[in-house]
Parts: C-alpha cells; structure tokens; sequence
C-alpha cells in the first residue's frame, strides 16, 4: 500500500488522474479528502507499485510506502529464526557461532598453523581470503586457487569448514569447490550479477553490509540472494562509514537488534572491520554478544606485524584464546551457549 | 610535537623561513631531508603551536600534529581511573551505575511515581528534564524551576540523587541548588561559555556527546571543563547521526572502548537516544556493559503513551526492572557488580 | 495533519481509543480501513499534535506528518523574498551581497588593513570574529569588546556595516551596541536561549547551519528567531560534516535551491568553511552563485599565514579582488548584479 | 615515503627492529630522535610499503603516509588535462560536454524520441540504461541487450555517441559491440573485476564514485582501470550519501575543483542523481560549470511521469533545452564554450 499526498491546491482532475491510473493498474483505492487536501491509499503489493511514476503525476505532493519493501527477508513472511547446519554447528540456534582466521590465505603453513591454533583456542569455521579486494591495483590481490587449495587442506587437518569471499559471477563455481560458506564483501553488496550468483548455488552465503547501506538495502540484497533459490543467507554487520577517525569504521549495534526485528536471517558480529583495530575487538565482540548477535567472525593472525593485510586489526592467537572464553561468560549471561 | 611536510619544490629559503618561524617563537627543531622533500620536526607543546600559520607558510604542503590536543583528560596526563562518589555509589569504580527515570518532568506526582518505580527497580540515580531542548519553539520546553522543586522533592522520598540538564550559563547557580550533576546536552557540547560555568561549580558534570561530534573534540569539550577547575565529568555516549533511518541514531559502541584507551574519565551510555526505539533498548544497554560502560542512564516512565517528550524511547518500569536484572548478570560475566 | 498507521493486527478497540485521544484534543478524524490495515488522518495544527504520544499508543505501527514543522519561515507562509536593507544594500533582492573580512579581528591595524582592502576589492559588509568559538580551551578566544571596537572603527573608516559572532545570551545587548548583523555559528545552531535572546532584538540575523544539522531542524531554529518577532534573518550554508578528508566540510551546494524552495529567508553561502581551503574557495564561490545564493560571506586576511586561525581558508586580498569580478560575471549570467 | 611514530617508551631495540625491517625490503632510512620521541622516515614508493605491517610492529605508535597512494592518476605524473575526442566534441578541453537521455531505454520509440529531443536541445551525448542496477529484484531491470540495440539505432538517427552501463565483466564485450563510452556505475566503482575488464577494453570509460566514497579511494578506482592500460576515463559526482533526507544525495560540489587540483582527468556532474528532484538540477548543473566541471549528464524524459526509473529526478526536455542555454551563459562567464 502506498499512500499518495496531494497538493493543497490539486484539482479536481488530478485527483481523478491518480485514482484512474491506480485503477488501471489493478489496484484499488482508498480516498480520504480533508480540509486542507485529500490522501489517497493504493492498496496492492507495494513491490510492484511504480513509486516513482506517481510522484511524477500532476497534483502529487509526496508518495509514502507503508509496507516494507522486503519480504522473503521478513520476519512477516517466516516469523521462526532461519537455522541450518554448517559442519557440527547450527547456525540461528542458541549457540553462538565462532569463525576465525587471516585476512589473507597467504602460505600453506600460515593458514594451517592458523587454522590449528584457531581450532584450539575454540573456533568453529575457518575463515582466510584468497581473492582479495584491495583499494590499490598495487597491493597483494590474494593467492587465487592456490589459497582455496591451502584452505581445504587446512579444513582435513582441523575439521573446521572455511569461509571465503567470492568476488565475481565467473569465480562462483570455482569457489563452490573448495568453500563451505561464500562471503559477499562489503564492497560488492549491490553487485547483482554476484547476488544473482550466489543465489543460484547451493552454498551459504555470508553477505556483509555495504560501508554505507541502510539496513533497508541490505535486506534487499538478502531478498536477491533469497529470491533466486537460496535461503541459507546470513547478515553480516561489518561497520559504517562515519566522519569518526579514531576507529576504522563505526560498528552498528544498533543493527543487531533491529535485524532481529525485521527479519528471521542469523546476524553475524565482524568486530574487526567493525573497529580496525585489534585493541578493540574484544569490546566489539562481546558488546555484539550481548546485543543478540548469533556469531562472530574475527580476523586472526599468529605475526600480526607480517600480515600482508589487515594486520592492524588481528588477534593473536592467545588473545583469541582469551576472547573465546570471555564470550563464553557473556553467552550465558543472554541464556546463550558456545560449544 | 608538529611536523612540517615541505613541497618537493621547496627552496631553501622556503625551508629556513620555518626553522626561523619556530625559533622564534621558542620552539626547538629537527630537520630530516630526503632525496624527495624536507620534514621539519617542530618540538614543543601542540596545544600552543599555531597549525594554522604554518599550514601556510610559503613551501608548506602539510602540517601534522604528533600529539593529541587533549592534556588533563589524556590517560597519559593521569593514567589511573578518575573515580567519585555521588550518593552511595562510586562512579569509575568496578560498579555500574544506573540512573533512570523520565525525560521531562511532567508533574509532581509524575516524577515521584516514577522515582519510586525506578528505585524499586535498582536505579541509583534520578533524571528528569525541567529545562528541555525541543527542536520546536512550539513544543512543551519543560517546567523550570518548579520541575527543580519536584524533582529535589522525589529525592527526599526516594534517596535518590538527581541529575538534570542545564542549558544556559545563567541558569548554572539555579540548577546547582537542585541537582547533584548537571547534564550538557548533544546540542550544547560545544557551548563553550555553558562549559565555562559548569567548570566552575563543584558538581559532578554528565557530558553528552554532540551528534556528529569527532570523539577528539568530545575529549576537548571534557578539557575545557577539567581545565577550568572541575574533575568530576562523566562522558556520555549517546548515539551519532549517520544516513540509517530505522533508527534515531547510531550509538557508537566503539567509542566505549576508544573513549577508555585515551581517557581516564568515566564513560556512560545512553541506550534511550542512541537508539530512539524502546524496543531496541535494552540490547543496547546489555551491549554497552559488554564493551565496558561504566554505567547507564536510562528514559523510564509509567505510561509513555502519555510522555511529554521522547515516549518512543522510553520504558516502562516493569521492563526496566527485567532489564536490571539483565545488566547484573551481564556485569558478572565482564567482572564487575551492579550494586 | 497526521496520518497513524495501525498495525495490521490492531483491534476495532485500539482504533477506537485513536480517534478518542484525537477527539479529546480538539482534532478531526479522517478514518481509511483498507483490507489489510487502517489509516487514521488526524487533522489539526502538525505543530502541536503529540506525534511521540501517538506513537506509543496501543495498535500503532507508525505516526507520518503530512505538513511541515515549520510555519513563519515556509515560502506557504509567505509567498515573496524577505527583503531588507543592511546599509545601502538590499539582502533578498536581485543584487549579491558581499561580505568578506577576517576570521578574527587580531589588531586594530589587521582589521582597518583588511577593511579597506575588502571595500576596495567591492565588499559590501565586514566580517570579523571578536568572540571566537575555538575547539581547544588553550587556543586564542578572540580580543572581546576590544575586538567590537576595533571593528566600528574599520566601519568609520570604510562605510562598511559589521557582522559579527555573539556566543551566549548575555552578551547579545554588548554586540547589539557595536554590530550590525549578528551572526549565530555553526555549534550554537541549536543554543535555544541564544536563538531567543536574538529573536528579541533588533538586529538582522546570520544563522549558520549546524555541522550536520538537517534542512529542516535548521529552518526550525530560523522559527525560534522568527517566533520571537525577528523577521530579518538569513540563512548561512557553510558546508556539513561528511566522511570526506580532502575538503574540511562538504559543501551542501543542494541546500541553495532546497531553501529557495521551502522558505522565502535570503540565503547566504560561506564557501571558506565550507571547503576549509583557499584554493576551492573561488570555485565554490561561484557555484554558490550560479545555484542562486542571494550572498557569500568570505575569509580575507592580508597575511593568512600570520592569521591567529583559520589562515588556511582566508583568501588574499588581491585573490579577493579578482574573484569578485568573477562574481559579476557569473551573477550577470544567472540575471542578477552585484552593485 | 612514510613516517613511523615511535611511541614515547620505545626501546633502543625497537627502532633499530624499523629500522631493520625498512632497510631488508630495500628502503631508505632517515632517523630523527626528539626528546619525546622518535620519528623514522621510510624512503621508497609508498604504494609499496606495507603499512598494515608496520603499524603492528613493536613501538610503533603511528605510520602517516606522506605521498598520495595514486600515481597515474595524479596530475604530478601527467601535468595537463587528459583530454579526448567522442564523436565531434573533445572531453577535457575549453568546451562543456552534454549528455542527456532517459534513465531506462524502456521501448524503441521512447530512447528515439528522446534522442531526438535531447539533440535539438543541443546535447552531444545520448545516455540510456540497458542493464540497470535496481536495489529491488522485483524492480524492472531494463530491456538488456535489445535496449542496446535501440540506442545504436537512436545514435543513427542523431548521430549522437551513446554512453551506457556495463555491470559484470562477462558483459564487456557485447556492451563495447554498441555503446561509445562504458558508464560504471556508483554501486559498482569498486567492483575490480568489472574495472579491470573495462581497463582492457579500448572504451573511455565514465567511472561514477560509489556512494560514500573518498575522493582517494575514487581516484584509486580510475587508478585501476588507467592501470591495465586504458587512459580515457571520466570521473563522474553524483553525490554522496549523507543524513540530509530533503534530498536523494548530497552532491559533493567541493570534489569538483578537488579533483582538478589532484588530476588531470576529465570531471563530469550528474546533478540527477546528485539532487534526486528534478526542481534542483537546474541549479547544480550551473553550479557544477560554474565550479570547473567538463561536463554534465542529465536525465531528460519526454513523460517522466511514466518513466520506468528515476521519473522523479528527469527533466522534460523543453526545461531540458532552457537549461542549456543556461549553460551556455554561465560557460562563457568562466571563460569555456558549449559548442
């Protein structure tokens, strides 16, 4: 239903202009003439009703949907938590799901000495980048197959299924192969030819929240990914761009609750994008525990300084370890568990 | 300490012109030249030396500050937590502090009902606003002076102290007579005669965090406060304005743990306005703990449907209740006590 | 008027007590049950229905004001330009007004030096800072009444009439003696008891937007100064924050015709804090004019590398000069003139 | 070059480790110890250093880059203005280029007739979108490669150059077999697969800036596509997100002379996009020439009220064809032309 503002002055005409067109269209109408100007409702599935072309009609002051503009994402349309299983662990359950590791695949022993000590320390999905996006052409771009093939082979040594960005439609396959879950970056949100992609495969997808996207965007991010096919999609809030300068990003906490409002898809904690900086972390994580998230992924680096990207914002092992059992204590204390 | 970035084309004159500019104004220099340009190392303290004139003298690309503006409110300058009592309870101390209670005061009894609820509940400090920023002259602006007096009234009956804003640097004596800590509005954040005069009485100060205001200039807002006499300021977050519309603000969760790496001075949140959602509330709340909040001020009224201002955020004292109860297990979980 | 959203799950009762609250306070009723939810049109005076209190009331989904919150300054209230004269020029008419100057005044000699290169350049008003706002308490705060006096002589000598900041309630009489155009900055956009304090005298008012204040909350502050009986106030865009670093604000070159719409309030463009860097200054300027700014105020400083601040953004006088005869140029070309 | 700040405490050991560190990977050195601190300058191409590693190196405290990370790109490396021809006209030379046409080709005869119009209005470039990128999958996505064919028929009718958006890589070729220039859009500026394909192809590309983008990371994406070879890119601002909501964007009229002042690239506004109302473009477009932009791109529908896309920010062309010939006055008042 969208409502239709006229223009205190609109005549009479124009106000016939609406309701013929709204009729037209297949929709009903509702008017409601007041002293001062008349609203008119257009009742129909809001996702279909040409918002923009009505606000250009003669007479029309403003146009305001009541409905929102998602639905398969909505907790309307599946009011029960979305759940299912990656490895031994069930995702939107009551347990808090743990994913650690590099930012970048960048050796075979780098990412099996981390995915070992990540495993240890408590994670439960194993996270690392092999196709990497960076803001300069100059920078690492990531170890390509190469860094897949290394990532599998840590997951048959620790057990633990990995995570890793895909970042064009043409790779989706390739990534298919070696991935358990495919994570959408941030940068690449609104690539709809990639959210088509994903949708159209069988993997889980992890799909990050744009720098700057409204959580009403997101959402219809997730509703391209749900509508082509695929339902296992989690929301994963990663921090906005702010004018703030002490952090990287601002992580939205805010988002967390209001996610679990609007919609029945498992939210992901990534404190740290979320912050940029290692010393903050643990705060970010804990904070996002406690404000309903169902898991976090945490970049994690056994020689920070020889990280070739992100180093500023990675754990160390034995933090991680820590961390592991302070989120341990804040789950419980949200009736909560980690496993 | 300020370096001076010099152009690649800068003469040698150019270059003298700014050792002698430094001399003469007392500083001492360092001067490191490479193949590319000349840093000249400006020593001294930042606070005093003029960027601004640098930034442009002839052959200057870029000046850059090595130290940070703030002194007395730097845990450099005081590296233990500045704590102080207010009633029974110590602020910067390993308890929470709740305060809680209306936005406006409406009416005695308004205020003494929810005084008592709040109490009942676990608060140990009472807000209520008697003078009232409303962005419209025509919206209720608050009682005055006799919502002083019922405010001072409901902490005969319930013990409670009182906080309560003070908008104006001729009103400071006034509110001082009531209130145990004045509150400096978002708004009013930068009100540098405001935070003149409530640097110079004796009360404990709530600072609040101007809605788009740089955590630094926060801090900057805190030292003209503490440079003016007064230790007892208290800084609190309470949400930024950025482009997500489900919510009023964004509370900055970061800014909790950034606020404690560079400051020893108290942090509190404000879940109320940095969300401007009751029902988004008590996430944000449990969330600020987590991350390491010292305390929590809180918008609580019997029947907000009937609130002056701000019922959106506000809730009702049952929940408020529940959620006290919430804040005590999640303060455990992070090693501290709600009392 | 108002329009409340029920919720689809609202009940024949909850719309009853709606319309009953609505009812009881004096408001007509306009009632719209679609199939799958109902909307209530409350009629009456959007300034002083409760929209908080609507919201909170049992069955809403959503309160959405129909009008604007602002009256005395909308372009409904008052069809033509505000118009008025300050000295022998005309804010609002079809000329450009010129107001140029220091950021502080420093000396009486930098300020008569500057005055009379500005009205030579072809200013048409003097800008210069006596009470200055500055971020750090150990920064140079501006000469005070010294500085106002300064100023009425460089008026003496020139013929040009004065603009100056006033930062607080009581010193609004002071400034009134000296001044002509008072000028509220940026932080105090919101400084209610200020506002008041300028809307009970008689002076012209510049009122600068907030760092990130929306169209709307900064025409509501023009409300305040128009609601005390003020009627000569201007409007000054001087650039909000953003994420962006390269500019020290972003000009929000959009806001001149959004204001020209929604207001008849002359509207002024300060592009030196708007960009915060002399070289974008006269782009911007002419911008401003080519959107259909009725003014510019503009930082001149003989010496803005000696400035005591914001040296970085002044222009030089000769730099001035040739950029007011571009304004000539590019006013002629939008139909207006610079006298 | 970059300069590591030592943290006051830093030992002996942990300079020379910087030290150590820089001269292995082949840098220079240059050490400068203050009484506070100490300050390493790191001699060699900073789009090589790994900053990220020495952030998390032992005592460092801080590392400022003192270059830009872009080299192509920048107007250090090629002094003048990049200047090309499409069809008659020369981008980046004294005269202002026009392009114009409907957000959507939606049918054959609308992107004729709009052609058309746009011609004798007196644009040089017909735009139009066969591939659209729509934050609904449920919104129309545009006719795909029969909208192609339509606008190279309209470009044999009109003989006017066509622009229009590529949005995946495995697209290129088939949008380089009909379009003249390639448009990426603000969704997609980081999307580096697509910059790559684009960079390799022999198509000037217009690369709009993401949505909250800094001008740095804009100028990073140019510096991508300028790096695989191909050198006719057009920076296009069509505003950035910002909390202002009178609306759709904020354009960022400041980036305007940024850019000239940082590159030689060519700068062309979108106010469509840039304002979101079709009221508003008339003013920014003067106030983009007016600023120094080489061009703009404007959506001119001949029904915008049946518009399949953006209706409510296209302008008609009869407003379409005054407003060039305002353009016409506002170039010749800085000194360009509009052929």
């Amino acid at each position: 239903m969208m409502i239709v503002i006229m223009q205190p002055t609109a005549s009479m005409q124009e106000k016939s202009g609406i309701v013929a067109w709204a009729e037209d269209h297949g929709y009903k109408v509702h008017l409601s003439s007041g002293s001062e100007r008349t609203l008119i409702g257009i009742i129909g599935d809001d996702r279909y009703i040409n918002r923009e072309q009505l606000e250009r009609m003669a007479g029309v002051e403003r146009v305001m949907p009541v409905l929102k503009p998602f639905k398969i994402a909505s907790r309307e349309f599946k009011p029960e938590n979305t759940r299912f299983a990656v490895g031994d662990h069930v995702v939107g359950s009551d347990e808090i799901i743990i994913m650690a590791g590099p930012c970048s695949v960048e050796s075979r022993s780098q990412i099996i000495e981390t995915a070992q000590a990540c495993k240890e320390a408590g994670a439960h999905i194993l996270r690392g980048g092999a196709f990497k996006p960076r803001s300069s052409p100059y920078s690492f771009q990531g170890l390509g197959e190469e860094g897949l093939q290394y990532l599998a082979e840590a997951r048959e040594i620790t057990g633990m299924p990995i995570i890793t960005e895909v970042m064009e439609p043409a790779l989706v396959p390739l990534v298919c192969q070696y991935a358990d879950i495919l994570q959408i970056g941030a940068r690449n949100m609104q690539n709809y030819a990639l959210l088509h992609a994903v949708g159209e495969s069988q993997h889980p997808v992890l799909l990050k929240r744009g720098m700057s996207s409204l959580i009403e965007e997101w959402l219809m991010c997730a509703e391209y990914i749900l509508s082509h096919g695929n339902t296992r999609v989690m929301l994963c809030e990663r921090g906005i761009r702010t004018f703030e300068r002490y952090t990287r990003n601002t992580f939205d906490i805010n988002a967390i609750p209001v996610l679990k409002e609007l919609s029945h898809l498992p939210v992901i904690a990534d404190p740290s994008h979320g912050t940029g900086k290692w010393e903050y972390v643990e705060s970010i994580t804990k904070a996002s525990i406690a404000a309903g998230a169902d898991g976090v992924i945490i970049e994690v680096h056994p020689r920070p300084e020889e990280a070739s990207s992100d180093g500023r914002q990675s754990l160390k092992p034995e933090r991680f370890a820590n961390l592991v059992r302070d989120m341990k204590a804040i789950a419980t204390a949200v009736g909560r568990d980690v496993r």
